[in-house]
Order: structure tokens, then sequence, then C-alpha cells
């Protein structure tokens, strides 16, 4: 243990030179282990919100990696420890990435001149219901398979209309696929990209016949593969809606009721950015 | 506009090359408008689930900015437009930054090795009963205050006790100095640091007599400014919880009963890092 002084001393260091440098108290590593409270909420004002209710959080969201599939191939992530725990007493790593690598968001600035940046986009439509439209079985006999028009009518025949507020998600499987960045990109060896997306009438419809925040798709781009025109993204992004990319684990919510809300941080004059996406369900 | 031919020219040199050049459409610009749909969800089986019912969203963090307030003043973050919708056809920025830069988490493995990351860290955690402990009286006379046992057994005794699962915030007003950097800081020209922040015996009560999540601060540190020991921190990560820092906005939600969601990015190997705080109210 170092004594108040030399604390003292290191703790100064760090704040005026920018050197983290702080000493160890291994006696207060708990370990993990905490007696837990027997909480007593009856007969108080105070309550838990309703959210604390539901049953289940489900992550919708791949590890932020250096390693993953791109849409752009060297467009990648980097990551380097700046100290460490055993020789500086804490532990950071400084990143550098695009804003487009992840499982992040697109908000209209990313297309649409002048359009809105994340960091100031209205709060509330962060939180959604979510419909979530399985093409998996299409998607597996054709890579560039969009969904269509005749795929939301199909959902809404079972389900009744989309519901305002909605974050209607594509489900193609392709989540299976994250680990290997050539079948996620869908690349036979040519370069070329190949899964599926949005096709460009249903992204009108549910922009000018439903009131929905946003789109979702388990794959690199709401657009398919193989688009050039990026239709998808024109018309969401430019009807001041935004669009989610590379959400994992939406077979886990398929068919469930659930609210999905995305934590995307306010990164400044953001074209969108990393993010964590998670249903209630 | 492009035709189809030069579109897909464009395209594919995106996908194989890496220099972003997309075709504009300008006809597909709705400005936002979109026609709302009457959404009737009586009589079929979907529906909004219950987070969707709550009126209100309250967003508790800052904007994640190049100019903002740290805790070393070096470890700044920086972004670069990389292309921009003007000359390229879309718009991204590129980020570099220290994972303890705005509003952001801290995770066992910032202080303790072989600590818990925040990439796999159980996702359940991030979303927790609010309890916000008010201090800013005595901070407005004390920088340096420190959210004690007392502070908590006044909270209990108006509320009740802390409910398992909860996020204790201290509320020091702090958040109202952000856009001042030498004053969110504390700093009176000497380079200290002088700001609120938890009382060691006040972790280490939370963490073996109550069954919390975590604990969030208005500052820039879990422990106050003038800290040489990091006692919360040690507390705090050692038992296995995290730290939200630079956490905006909690006056908004003092005293409501609400539930505060945590959006961190699953940052590889992450000892924590930038997030979007929201709270349900």
């Amino acid at each position: 243990m170092c004594s108040p002084e030399v604390a003292r001393v290191v703790s100064d260091r760090i704040k005026k030179e920018g050197l983290p440098q702080v000493s160890r108290r291994n006696f207060l590593r708990f370990g993990g282990m905490t007696a837990a409270g027997l909480a007593v909420a009856s007969a108080v004002p105070f309550r838990a919100a309703r959210a604390q209710e539901m049953a289940e959080i489900v992550d919708l969201s791949h590890v932020f990696g250096t390693n993953v599939p791109t849409y752009v191939p060297t467009d990648v992530a980097t990551r380097e420890t700046t100290v460490n725990v055993k020789d500086n007493g804490f532990y950071i790593q400084r990143w550098s990435f695009g804003e487009h690598t992840g499982t992040h968001m697109d908000i209209p600035a990313h297309f649409i001149e002048d359009g809105e940046t994340v960091d100031n986009y209205a709060i509330g439509n962060f939180v959604s219901t979510a419909v979530v439209i399985d093409i998996s079985a299409k998607a597996a006999d054709e890579p560039n398979a969009t969904l269509d028009v005749s795929d939301i009518e199909a959902w809404e025949a079972a389900n009744g209309e989309i519901p305002a507020g909605a974050l209607v998600c594509l489900y193609s499987g392709w989540e299976s696929k994250w680990a290997d960045v050539a079948a996620f990109r869908g690349d036979p060896g040519d370069g070329s990209l190949n899964f599926p997306g949005f096709g460009a009438e249903a992204c009108t419809f549910l922009t000018t016949e439903r009131d929905i925040h946003g789109i979702a798709v388990d794959t690199l781009s709401l657009d398919p593969g193989n688009s050039a025109t990026f239709d998808a993204h024109y018309t969401i992004l430019g009807a001041g809606k935004y669009g989610i990319e590379n959400v994992a684990n939406l077979g886990a919510i398929a068919g469930k009721a659930a609210t999905v809300i995305v934590g995307v941080p306010r990164w400044e004059s953001g074209s969108g950015g990393p993010c964590r996406v998670m249903a209630m369900v």
C-alpha cells in the first residue's frame, strides 16, 4: 500500500500530466460478491417503473470489434491499450473507427445534405415497437433477396397494421454468418457484395403509408448487396427516418411483442454511429 | 442522374476500392414528411409492448464532442469528415478517443485485473430503477462534497429501501457547468480537480447492504475530484458493478419513478466506453 502522501502525488500526476498511474488496493476487491438487499417496496411512494416488470432483455448487437465485416473492406476499427491495471493501476483502450462500423445507426445526414445529425435527433424515436418480418426462406435461395410490399402485406394479414412508432426489422438469417467476413459480405471471391436488403417500393410504402420510426437489417446495408442505386437509404433517410445495420439476434424476437431500444451515443455532428440495440420482450 | 451503368461502376468501386462515391437522387428527398398511418391494434394478436406506453423519454447524456471536459486534460476525442454528401454522395466521420470520454461507462476491468469487460457484461444490468439522491445543496458549499451513508438513509426514510436492480445516481447540479471545461473540472487554476463524488462508506454500504446494478454521477469521476485513493472506483468495480460518469439532466428525473436504460456499444475487451443513457419516466 502506498502512503496517503504517495497516493496524492500519483493522483496529482494523473490530473496534471495526463499519465494515468494509480495505486492498487487489493483489499477492496470484493470479487463480485454482494449481500442481496431485501427490497421492501410496499407502503412507500417509490416504485420500480414498468420496464422493470418486463421479463427479458434481448441483446440485438454484435460485439464492436476490429475484425468484423464492413461494407468498405478497408474501413475497419482499430484499438490500442493505452494503460493497463498491472503496470498503471487501471485499464483504458483508445479507439479509431468510421461511424458506419459494427451494429450502427444511419441517420438522415448520412445521405441527405443538411439532414439531421445523430446528436440532436429526437430521442423518443429510439424506443420503438418491434415489427420483425422474416424473409429468411427466400434469402436462403437468393442472397440479394429484398423485403417487398408483399412481405409487409403478409405480415399485416397475420398481425394487423404496422403500428405507429414501429422499427421494421428485416430478418434474413444473415446474423449467423457474422463470424465469417466473406460469407457475411456474400463475396464469392470477385469483390462483389451479395446479401438481402429492403426493396425500394417497400421503403416508399413504409414512409408514406405507415408511421414508422425506422428500419433495421441483419446485413451490412439497408439496401441489398447488389444495389447500385441505394434506394432504401435515400427513401428512409430522405423521409427523416433512421436505419440500423448489422443487427444481431432478430431470430430471438421474431413473432414476439417486443420494444426495441437503440442506445446510440450522441456522436457530435454524427452521420449515425455505433450503438447498442436491445429488445424488451 | 447517373445511368444505371455508371451507378454500377460507382457502386463496385465503393465495394472493392474503399472510395465511397455514390450518385445523388434528389427526387427521393421526402423532406421528412410522411402520412401517419392509422394504427388499428384491436382484435389482432400484435400489440405494442409496455415500454411504449410510457409517457416520456428523458435524455441523460451529453453530446459526445471534441471539446468536452475530460479527467485527463490531454485525453480528448478527435473526429474528421472522411466523405461528404456534396463531393462524395454521402457523409461519414472517423473518430478517435479514449474509452473514458463524455457520458460513459466504467466496467470492472477498468480497475480490476481480469475483471469483466463491457462487451459481454450481462445486458439485464443495463435496465435499472433510477434512485436519484440530491446532494446539490451541500455541493454548492463544498465542491468535493460526497454522497454519504447519511444521504442514503435520508433518501430511504422518504422513499423506502433502495430496490434491487437500482442505479443510484448522485445529483450534484454539476451538469450545468458542462459547457465550461474549467468550471466542470473545478480547476481553480492550479490544475487540481474539485467536484462531488461518492464517499467510500456509501459505496461499501451499497455493495454489501443493498443489491444495486451500479452508480452514476453528473461529474467527471465516481470519486470526488480531490480523491487520491479512488475508493468509489475500487469498491463499485471491485464488487462487479458498473459506474456511469458525466451523466446529464438528472435534475429532470429527481423525485420521479423512472427506469434508466444504458445503451453502451459492445466495445471489444472494453474497460467501459461512451454510451447513451436514457430514462423512461
